[in-house]
């Protein structure tokens, strides 16, 4: 049916972002729908049946047989599930999702070559599953579709979330033919999930350390998952006095802006501080934003990362501290309210040992690997045994356009993929 | 036909912004559009002759008469102009603007029955000007009607400017009525202005300072103008390099919000080092903007103002020099753009000393003051004689909801500019 690297390249001009660079693949408009459109159609000319569930996430399925006869829906309950998402940040990069999307698609491809065989008897079936709003780049809230799937988040929270437009969650939901009273923990589709492989692209330089690359500088192309990172986000409202740029004296403002400031230095400093620590803030907002106009409010969100919840926690607690007297010294308020927090996860360990018993054979080295990325799998490990391949990228760069993938290295992330469904078949 | 007070009451549920408070009356928006109505109509009301130039300015005029019989057309010439602008930054307050278009109609109320009671003898027509865009919150560039007018911008420069939703000035006028290739300077209407006196809130605390408060603590109700502040706005693009906010180490990062957030302080401590001097960093915006991503640009803009051009251009220079070793310090690099500049305006001597001769008949007090604020009359002083009338605001705080003016000092201010006008016609 192609390989991965056809496959990508047919959604090469899906959502680019002209302005951004990249891709711009927000859930529900028109680039993720086309993307959706794409996957259903990839997924019918496999002959798999694709299905929409309450909480926007599709599934395409590969049943069971028996003798030419489908085996009713029944047989679906611990089918084998790999997949991905198909949304992007705001001028994202290309491999974000839709490797694991693919790679899912070419994977089954090699599956079904095997049955056809003889050389592969599946004991249960198969799904490849596309979740809705894993970036969180509309709605605010990160692995949204899983999340609903799981019970890892209240629907009537999850359906009071608002775009940057104004556009609630339900609204749009209904708008895409989902009923918001259906939405949220899903006992039955949990139940068919046995066991869940998500394939993604590495989005740091891990497989690029020197721990792992051969004499060329080269590092493996698979890497098996152990842990993410715990994460969350925090939105601080730093309060002060609007007013007119031109008349207002340096000496008389109370510039929220200027400690908005001095929390983003406060945030690095303090994060370069915690070994292993990440803490970001790529989006500050000031409030009304006019070039001559002294703000009167500014929002920031806070990304931070670790290993251990409890310096997470630690971090954060400290900057909360640091922000209010950077915001008083300077006559403004800073408030924090966090918005998500997910605490480390630690793969299933059986499945963990499988998967990077089966992935080293098409690559010996694959090495085991934490990533600080958020992920689905991450999301419902606390449901169900999942596992994750990451794929190697030479740049280490992601969310950007700069995230890059080399085609062969994709291909060996089929092959392994492949043969990690394969063993669990 | 009513008090300034009513005047404004009747226009105080127009353009209301919930989000950020205050109001949001940006040019041709439907708020900034029914406020063009309002002031169509009540001019109307008072037999006014209300026109639109090719510039988008309206104009109402209080034409001459001899024996009941209206003068033509040409009896405008050197005609005395009062008026101010209808637009609003984002989230302003209630008086910047307004109040001088509605202190203007009210004035000529009482100079109307002054004619009627033949007191007045008008040796001139009078005319009540509106200007687009003062605030240049939609398209950037402030004062763009009377930098039209005054030929002080290239008109396709100013039609090439977009707004925020990607719509040029030249689509946006043709909307509403104005042919692109007529606008620009236009030497019939300016023609038309023999003196030009705009009536403003006091948009710092110039009118509560020490030198002029009574022992009640209380200042003067008016002032006069005698120049405005040298302004200028810059944009500084800081770029770095797009990543993932979870997956890319601390030591790894060129973030630009980081540098941007030393520039943003860097603004701060030159300026406060300098007498007299304003900067202020009102917006700026991270690309691409998502809590989970660190950030690959940042645009930020500058607004800086000091008595003194050289001393702007100075600070600017300067500020452009720290930024490019902040950026480069952070592995980020930082350019800066001009966007627009307007010099220190002195107003009109001779037109300054009749105002303040006669704003004291009323206002005993009333002393001359410099603004940091740009305001048309600036513009405008390049081609014609302009003066400026400062009514008091309690608050200091302008560009704000708090911007403030209580109802006896606006009906002073009223009193000041009728007896003005009268010594002027």
């Amino acid at each position: 049916m192609g390989t991965v690297t056809n496959l990508m390249a047919a959604i090469a001009d899906t959502g680019r972002d002209a302005r951004r660079g990249g891709y711009s693949r927000a859930v529900y408009t028109p680039a993720e729908l086309d993307l959706r459109e794409w996957f259903t159609a990839e997924a019918g000319a496999r002959g798999l049946a694709v299905e929409t569930d309450a909480n926007g996430i599709l599934w395409a399925w590969w049943d069971l047989y028996d003798g030419g006869v489908r085996l009713p829906e029944s047989s679906r309950r611990g089918a084998l599930v790999t997949g991905s998402h198909l949304d992007s940040v705001p001028g994202g990069g290309a491999f974000d999702g839709p490797l694991g999307v693919a790679s899912a698609l070419a994977a089954v491809d090699r599956l079904r070559e095997r049955e056809e065989s003889g050389a592969l008897v599946r004991n249960r079936a198969l799904a490849v599953a596309v979740f809705p709003e894993e970036e969180g780049s509309r709605f605010g809230v990160a692995c949204l579709g899983s999340r609903l799937l799981a019970g890892a988040i209240d629907p009537a929270k999850a359906l009071g979330l608002r775009d940057a437009g104004g556009n609630t969650f339900a609204d749009v939901c209904r708008a895409h033919g989902l009923d918001p009273d259906r939405m949220g923990r899903d006992e039955a589709a949990l139940g068919r999930i046995g066991d869940f492989v998500e394939l993604h692209v590495e989005q740091g330089r891990g497989l690029n350390t020197e721990e792992y690359t051969d004499q060329a500088g080269r590092g493996p192309a698979v890497a098996v998952g152990s842990s993410i990172l715990g994460h969350g986000r925090w939105r601080f409202t730093v309060t002060g006095q609007g007013n007119h740029a031109g008349t207002t004296l340096m000496e008389d403002r109370a510039d929220p802006m200027v400690a908005a400031a001095q929390i983003v230095l406060a945030v690095r400093r303090l994060a370069a501080s915690v070994p292993g620590a990440r803490a970001t803030v790529g989006r500050l907002e000031p409030v009304p934003g006019g070039t001559n106009v002294i703000a009167s409010r500014v929002d920031l969100w806070l990304d931070v990362r670790h290993a251990e919840d409890a310096t997470v926690a630690d971090l954060v607690e400290r900057l909360h501290g640091q922000a209010q007297k950077i915001a008083a010294f300077e006559g403004c308020s800073a408030q924090l309210v966090e918005e998500s927090y997910s605490g480390t996860v630690h793969f299933d360990a059986v499945l963990a040992r499988s998967l990077e018993h089966s992935v080293r054979r098409t690559v010996p080295g694959a090495p085991a690997l934490a990533t600080g990325a958020g992920h689905d799998a991450g999301v419902l490990a606390s449901v169900v045994p999942t596992g994750m391949l990451f794929v190697r990228n030479p740049s280490g760069i992601s969310h950007s356009p700069e995230e890059f993938v080399e085609d062969g290295d994709a291909e060996a992330g089929v092959a392994a993929l492949a043969d990690a469904l394969e063993d669990l078949l």
